[in-house]
């Protein structure tokens, strides 16, 4: 855009000369395509224009919004151009709002690289030092077309949320907050939350831990990479699960660690596949296989904290979604279990509350809790007080416990009504790891097409269900899960959801 | 303790015995000291009677109620070792709340590794992978004795918190929020904040970004762990300023960058001493340096840009607390200035409304925005949906405008009142960093002590004025302010706290 480029400016050649109106007939040409701001091309086209001497000291610029008008551009990108200038001392503002091109003379104009010196705008030819990240990281949100019915792994009913009690608790903790809502708080997270959490991972984990071990942290994947900056450097061997969850992998490996994948079958990990040589950590979902669903019996877990004695390793164990059990008193962690200080405990209230809390914990043997606050301590300082407070207020107000309750009703009456829906339409169908959590996976019986074209069917007709790669899971090779299985989150859709998006499904594959 | 373990318990020889009621002698010996937790040791030493056949099968077992007042521990404690036992088969409750050994032949005693391979309670001999992780994260709380009078830096003013509009917007949010609070959202952040912080930076710092080059972090701290997860690997070349912020410096060095320190002086980094040769990054904090307080001028930030494309680094701008800045416009942003996408920006609200928010933002060229959120998402998926919301509200409703020249005014005469009680005190004082930020530092007259002595008996006198690394500053080697320079934070002061505790450090002076 060239405006009035054909009347060249008429500049004086007196240096005391009266300010002129020429300048809304600069040359000024933005490039709308090029990634370099318009305030920046206007700055840097009107500095040109001074230096060249084509716009002469004392000439009038045009006010911003006249200029702005011109250039159809909105007047802040104008504003902040001539803010430039003004502090570059190449223009200043004079009486009556009037922006003239100052005097060289004056001495006042500040040392500046000459323009041959200065950054081209174009910076193709700038060799920076490249990104050395490399990882990839969990799709936990679908940014492309969301189908009718998702069933999506991991999402908590929405309207499941403890609004009314969060609204309350948060007013009452809000009103007596005083400097806590200003001042950095210990980076391993609010004292009370932590002491609730040790008392509330009693009866319903079987754990026995003191405040001391607890570190506040984002979510689960915050702690995992707070375990992998306390022991995974370049070639540090960990052992994963297969298939497992993506996120933990990725995680791992982004630090430099060999990952050694041991199977699972229908009772979890095989431990007696375990490799019997150094291994540094190893990560596994005892209560609710990820993606398969399984519970790990007691006889593998003791096995597999005996290995992880015998081999110097740590176990993480990622505990996502437990606190969804149907049927029984809940399960006790694996932690609960461990008398040898073995294992590293990951909880989170992203799948029990909500995930936009971003509100889990780290418990760490009493050994490790220095070292790992001090890891959360350089990532981030901490978590948002007024959150923690309410949750612990949440918690030990008897709210948490009851709104487990609730949703483990809720959840248990839509797992129900996916297996039914299922048996309906598709007979005797082989599901695993509907004892709890959120998800179950669906293994297709021979006389259906494999898992990757069913996803794709379900899609067309606006239904989400989801192959094991698709389902933020990971498989190294061909597992007996890998083709044949899909993985379905049945929480945060209604009964009549579930039902109406099985149909479509069946009736797409018919 | 032992209890009565004077009295062996009588063990019946029967199988089908009436259940004994001896088991309140059983020789149970707690190790308060040990780190294995207390339910285990009770777990374990009930499982070796019982392997043991020093609790026969039968035996009925004191009632968690007693055996914890026996012992002297909560009864949860015992509640848990009881529910592992009880998982592990090792006993049963009964009708009547009786809990009783388990009969061995019964046949469903789970499967379980004999105790000689079961991991040792102590486990002093088990060789673990030692934790890797060095790195010295910043102290930003203070745990000790908190001084009456507390100049630390970076302290917002408690009473400043806009309560009020916060509480307000914050219902405003949650009462529309629907599926926001329990699903995974965009890991750069709410896009409505990324709107309007990047319309915020135009007017507020000269910059003119995109949505899109914004990622809503924890606070800086972690942008500078995204920064580092981009770029530094084992032996990167990251220049920084000498004195520096330790938490920057801490963060590089965690990830293995060679540290390339660049002297300050009264006008900031001395871009002379720029090294001419390959260097991936440099961390400046140009408008207000830390811990000196000195803005860098024109000329320097424009040779700063100029060496920055010449070597191929890009400039991570810490722009921590230049919202307060008590004359003038507001400074344009070296990012402002940037024509050549060569600086990464950081931004914080930690100081401006409150730390323990955990708000902050990312600003980066649009072609590290992809790489920058996959870190981001790697790191812990985004921050807290409600948080987000109710800032973006803030800002769109003139709140936040209205809370910066609010916290201006009150700052600026808390600044004048100290720069006057120490002229009354120690007459023509030397203060550098007066014109904007949160802190200044005062370089000590000859006739005083140095800043060790004078930070120690301030604080005897109930007084916390702090040395360069004390302040959470660091100096490689000595630098003009290492000996001889206090920094002052007192925006958390009121101004008669300012006079008495300026006034308390005068009088222990004499």
């Amino acid at each position: 855009v060239t405006i009035g480029s054909d009347r060249k400016p008429d500049a004086a050649d007196k240096r005391k000369q009266e300010p002129t109106y020429a300048s809304l007939q600069m040359p000024i040409q933005l490039a709308r395509d090029s990634l370099c701001a318009l305030h920046i091309q206007i700055c840097e086209q009107i500095r040109s224009l001074i230096e060249g001497d084509r716009l002469r000291p004392g000439s009038r610029l045009p006010s911003s919004r006249q200029l702005a008008e011109h250039l159809a551009v909105s007047r802040n990108t104008v504003l902040v151009a001539y803010q430039s200038l003004a502090m570059e001392g190449y223009i200043e503002a004079r009486e009556g709002s009037r922006t003239v091109v100052r005097d060289k003379e004056a001495g006042d104009r500040p040392l500046r690289p000459s323009l041959a010196a200065t950054p081209p705008a174009s910076t193709t030819a700038i060799r920076r030092q490249p990104v050395v990240f490399r990882g990839d990281p969990p799709r936990l949100v679908n940014f492309g077309r969301k189908p009718i019915f998702d069933f999506f792994v991991g999402r908590p009913c929405p309207r499941a949320f403890p609004l009314r009690a969060w609204r309350r608790l948060m007013l009452q903790r809000l009103a007596s907050a005083g400097p806590a809502l200003s001042e950095y708080q210990n980076p391993a997270g609010l004292a009370e939350l932590r002491h609730t959490i040790a008392d509330h991972l009693g009866p319903a984990r079987g754990m026995n831990v003191r405040p001391a071990q607890i570190v506040i942290v984002n979510g689960i994947q915050e702690a995992l990479n707070i375990v992998s900056r306390l022991f995974v450097e370049k070639g540090t061997q960990v052992a994963i699960e297969n298939p497992c969850y993506q996120g933990a992998l990725s995680t791992f490996e982004s630090y430099g660690a060999e990952m050694l994948p041991v199977p699972v079958d229908q009772h979890g990990i095989r431990t007696s596949e375990l490799p019997e040589r150094p291994v540094s950590l190893i990560y596994v979902t005892p209560s609710h296989q990820f993606p398969t669903g399984e519970t790990l019996p007691l006889d593998r877990r003791q096995q597999l904290l005996s290995w992880a004695c015998r081999v110097g390793a740590y176990i993480v164990e990622d505990d996502y979604d437990s606190d969804v059990r149907f049927d029984g008193p809940p399960l006790t962690a694996l932690a609960g279990l461990d008398s040898s200080r073995t294992v590293i405990y990951l909880g989170t209230f992203s799948k029990s509350i909500g995930a936009s809390l971003r509100l889990g914990y780290l418990v760490v043997p009493l050994e490790l809790a220095e070292a790992a606050t001090a890891v959360k301590a350089l990532l981030n300082a901490g978590q948002s007080w007024l959150e923690q407070a309410v949750m612990a207020e949440f918690i030990k107000s008897g709210g948490y416990a009851r709104h487990l309750n609730q949703i483990r009703s809720t959840y248990r009456a839509r797992r129900d009504c996916l297996l039914s829906s299922l048996r309906e339409h598709f007979g005797d169908v082989n599901i695993s790891g509907y004892d709890g959590g959120m998800h179950v996976m669906w293994h297709l019986s021979p006389d259906l097409p494999d898992a990757k074209s069913v996803e794709s069917t379900a899609l067309t007709h606006g239904v989400g269900i989801y192959s094991l790669r698709s389902a933020v899971a990971y498989d190294f090779g061909t597992t007996p899960y890998s083709e044949r299985s899909l993985v379905l989150g049945y929480t945060a859709l209604q009964e009549e959801q579930i039902r109406e998006g099985i149909a479509r499904v069946a009736a797409a594959l018919k």
